[in-house]
């Protein structure tokens, strides 16, 4: 099952914000209906959204094939739903250079772009997981922060699709998902697609997890990015720095996956990278709130990025 | 309004597990429903703990005054109801000495505890304001996790009166509650406090924490203790260790507040004590958890601790 498509002139998604108590999938037929489902997080994950941009000049070039001021207000308000996640706007820039030749060649394009994400995926699950078992040996108990499954990329994923293949081994030691507040992608989506795999697991709330790790009962921390910048500084969820600084405090291997498609050698550093702020109504019911949705890790807290393509080991002095 | 006394015969607490939504006043007539009002959190702090640890053998004193196998039974169940702050158990044994006086003996006793407890926090609100200035300056901005006001206590609260006083003296800066999952202390309780005393605050995920640190939001970390063990190490909710981890990281002060009733020479470093594992329910409604109540922070993250009787500079060298 593909986290998102194009099914018969339409987008297709499964809804996340509904999981896991329904596995519904949602028909976006317009722009404005796709961008409401990315700023909801009905679709979310790096991945996911540079498909979903795609997909999105995909719908744009149907309707305003004929029209370039239409067109381009369409691209710029689906590049702009969300700013931290690079893979967003990539996907529609690379997606609307094909405008001039018409919607099929924009389609053939997303769907390009769809099948590079699950080639990605596979690559970084093989990749992922031989540098696990390079680093801490076999049987490794490994601790997630949100949800890098398929439903963040189109199917496999990141950072679990290496949980995934450490298990499909058969050399997976244990897993703990923290649960990801405020919006709980790590206790909905994460532990419900690990719950379908077969994968056993425990989750935690996210300032548990440098605890869990100091009490040793977590062998390295694995996640995944929204964007990498040129100095190697990771931009992810809300609560990856903070896991970083307990992996660090005891000794742990911190690694990040994420396809090539994230790397942003454009951006010099974290600092560079607007943060999202997502309002209060996500994590309190009256008053006021700080709800940044993502932070920044500095790149000496990474031990490794793994990709697609290449392993980059930040720790021997190695850059995007 | 005091969050614990002993009223016409019976223990009267606010129960903290229906706050904000209702403030609702809870008597408590037998050792059995005092001993399940701690297990469920309608009264908690460690402070609080200590007061209802002695009220408890009052309790105890007056229904069994002539039996002493029920009375040692009954002692025993309140020290033991949840294991990890020192206090309940002080508390407890404190009254239990004056258990051969008769029952009139034990309550004045937990009467003195009570009052002992009032007055330590005006006197840890002082001298952690005049600290916290000497540290930051003036109209410092503050971020305190979990709840260690008025509700944690019996009034006023350990680090949460610290803010408090520094607002009576005009000179706070701003305040960013995090909310505490998995029971939520700070978004419900502290948040409550801040808003019943006129205090402008934000809530943060718990997670965030160390991000906003680093952005240069905060500028120092006050939180309270469960215990204080001879080396210094500070055992508290979960999640303390990790926003250690975010102030030290980011140069900040980390200021740990609490009575010498919290104080525990005879227990050397946090290794030493049981953390209490709440089970899987408060974290997920489905599947397994990882979730420990508390967690260590080691001493030398930890900047001052401030008792009603003094600071101890760890920074500096000090112990308890």
């Amino acid at each position: 099952m593909r986290t998102i498509d194009w099914v018969d002139g339409a987008v297709e998604i499964i809804d996340q914000t509904v999981l896991p108590g329904e596995l519904r999938v949602l028909r976006l037929h317009t722009v404005g209906e796709l961008v409401a489902a990315i700023q909801s997080l009905a679709v979310r994950g790096a991945p996911a959204l540079g498909v979903a941009g795609a997909f999105g000049v995909a719908l744009a070039a149907r309707v305003h094939g004929d029209d370039p001021v239409a067109l381009g207000n369409a691209v710029r308000k689906i590049e702009t739903a969300r700013p931290t996640a690079v893979n967003l706007a990539r996907g529609a820039q690379r997606a609307a250079h094909l405008l001039p030749l018409g919607p099929d060649a924009v389609l053939a394009e997303a769907c390009a772009i769809r099948d590079e994400e699950i080639a990605a995926s596979l690559a970084m699950a093989s990749r992922g997981a031989d540098l696990v078992v390079e680093l801490r040996g076999d049987r490794p108990r490994l601790l997630t922060h949100c949800n890098t499954g398929g439903l963040a990329a189109v199917t496999v994923g990141t950072a679990l699709g290496v949980v995934g293949e450490l298990h499909r081994r058969g050399t997976l030691g244990a897993v703990i998902a923290s649960e990801t507040r405020p919006l709980l992608q790590g206790a909905r989506l994460t532990s419900w697609e690990l719950t379908q795999w077969g994968i056993e697991h425990r989750v935690a709330v996210d300032s548990a997890g440098p605890f869990l790790m100091a009490r040793g009962e977590v062998d390295a921390v694995i996640l995944g990015a929204d964007r990498i910048c040129a100095n190697g500084d990771v931009i992810n969820k809300i609560g990856t720095y903070a896991h970083a600084l307990g992996a660090r405090r005891a000794g742990l291997p911190f690694v990040v996956v994420a396809p090539e498609s994230t790397v942003d050698v454009a951006t010099p550093t974290g600092a560079h990278v607007e943060i999202e702020d997502r309002g209060a109504a996500e994590v309190t019911a009256w008053g006021d709130a700080a709800n940044p949705a993502f932070d920044v890790t500095p790149h000496d807290l990474v031990t490794a990025i793994v990709t697609d393509r290449r392993v980059i080991r930040l720790d021997r002095g190695e850059r995007p």
